[in-house]
């Protein structure tokens, strides 16, 4: 009999957020998972780390004695303690999410979801984040029941080191998802678009940051562009190193002859 | 007789941060600076930005007059704020720090200070982050020595469109840094070393996430590599597509297959 597979639970909308239950409803039967989520939402934080606060970590009640904790930090914050507190060894995969909106383009930088897959990756552990374009009412039962392929999926067919897949699901005007692109990541992401208000008792200006999307001429194969076809999109994104090798080579020799003394 | 550039500063340890003075001094007299940081310190949180509070920004108090803000957030925060309320326009060039502690190898993907020139090139301005990797006792008024040169070779020898710089100044043993290297990033990140501890009233567990170097096998052309050597390294960071192309070509058939209903 085989084995089943040790994954490990996170995101970033938090542990009460329903869709990481829908993420351990999806995957309960297929392998031993352990839940490490933030105890509050932690959207947009991108890949920080908490250094200048301590950490608390709880038990949390889950359905049917799943094995679920808390963290008073960031989704990266959760896969650290995970890692060197709450299991025995290293999981055999980290999943993260479902979140509610978007992580293609260049939201992958900001993204919390996708930094819990980015802190696994930075572990050398297989990770995925899942994400649904759709933010206000997203079909999480139907993206639950497209969870457990991808997961075998990337059991069985290991990524590179430092290679996580980045999974968006498309939003559904006619219900239906249209098909699978494995992809490009794109270049959109949501830029700031500043909303002014004014405290009721200092009667000085405060901003919510508010965003609209950068748009851009998106490559013809990008996980934006098949997202608005209706697509569910995996992008394989690589982090390591972000050299640009092609400026490198073309400046260094005129960059270091300038700041020669 | 030429205008004076346009440059907006930044950091991450926050705006009462002696290394930001450092920064702002050393190019008074060569640019029309404005200055945009953190009120609070904000390391190690990465491209994290605010979306769940609201941000205040206060003027603040700056030596000779200048024009300096504090904002309740994170450095991409500041930037965000500077660009749509502070400024009337674009600026020639962002750079942030001086930071206290490296920047080099993979903290480039947690790093407040580099995240700060992360959002400049995401809004396609010429952005540089300056680190020293020492951290108790940076030696500030050398580093400021070398920055006019070093924003200078970037403002008249642009770098490509989503591509930053990011320097390091090497621990000086011996009071001289060695030389410069243009070079590529390297691979070693903190990792978390958790320390636990008691609460005093609860007799629960905390934990500080405290941090040890993951060691790496380092490229012999690499900022890590140079650093050790006693030499400033400045690597170009490209941010904007992280695909993973090799594994993209390799796999995309059997995902596509597998996931076809």
């Amino acid at each position: 009999m085989k084995t089943k597979p040790k994954i490990l639970i996170t995101n970033d909308d938090g542990i009460d957020a329903p869709g990481i239950r829908h993420l351990w409803n999806a995957l309960k039967d297929h392998a031993d998972l352990t839940v490490v989520a933030p105890s509050h939402e932690q959207s947009a934080t991108g890949l920080s780390i908490t250094i200048r606060q301590p950490l608390h970590i709880r038990k949390v009640e889950w359905s049917e004695g799943g094995n679920a904790w808390s963290v008073s930090g960031t989704p990266a914050d959760c896969v650290k303690l995970a890692l060197n507190v709450v299991l025995s060894g290293p999981p055999d995969l980290i999943v993260s999410g479902i979140n509610r909106g978007s992580n293609a383009g260049r939201n992958v930088f900001y993204s919390g979801t996708v930094a819990g897959a980015i802190e696994g990756v930075m572990h050398d552990i297989p990770s995925i984040a899942f994400s649904c374009q759709e933010f206000k009412n997203p079909n999480f039962l139907l993206v639950e029941s497209y969870v457990p392929s991808i997961v075998d999926y990337v059991l069985t067919n290991p990524m590179p080191k430092g290679t996580l897949l980045n999974v968006n699901f498309p939003k559904l005007d006619n219900g239906a998802i249209k098909g699978f692109r494995m992809t490009r990541q794109g270049q959109e992401f949501w830029i700031e678009n500043p909303d002014m208000r004014t405290h009721p008792l200092e009667g000085s200006a405060y901003y919510w940051l508010g965003a609209k999307l950068a748009e851009f001429d998106e490559h013809e194969d990008s996980d934006i562009t098949w997202l608005k076809k209706g697509y569910l999109t995996a992008v394989p994104v690589h982090v390591g190193e972000l050299t640009d090798h092609v400026h490198l080579s073309a400046s260094k020799n005129a960059f270091e002859r300038l700041l020669a003394r």
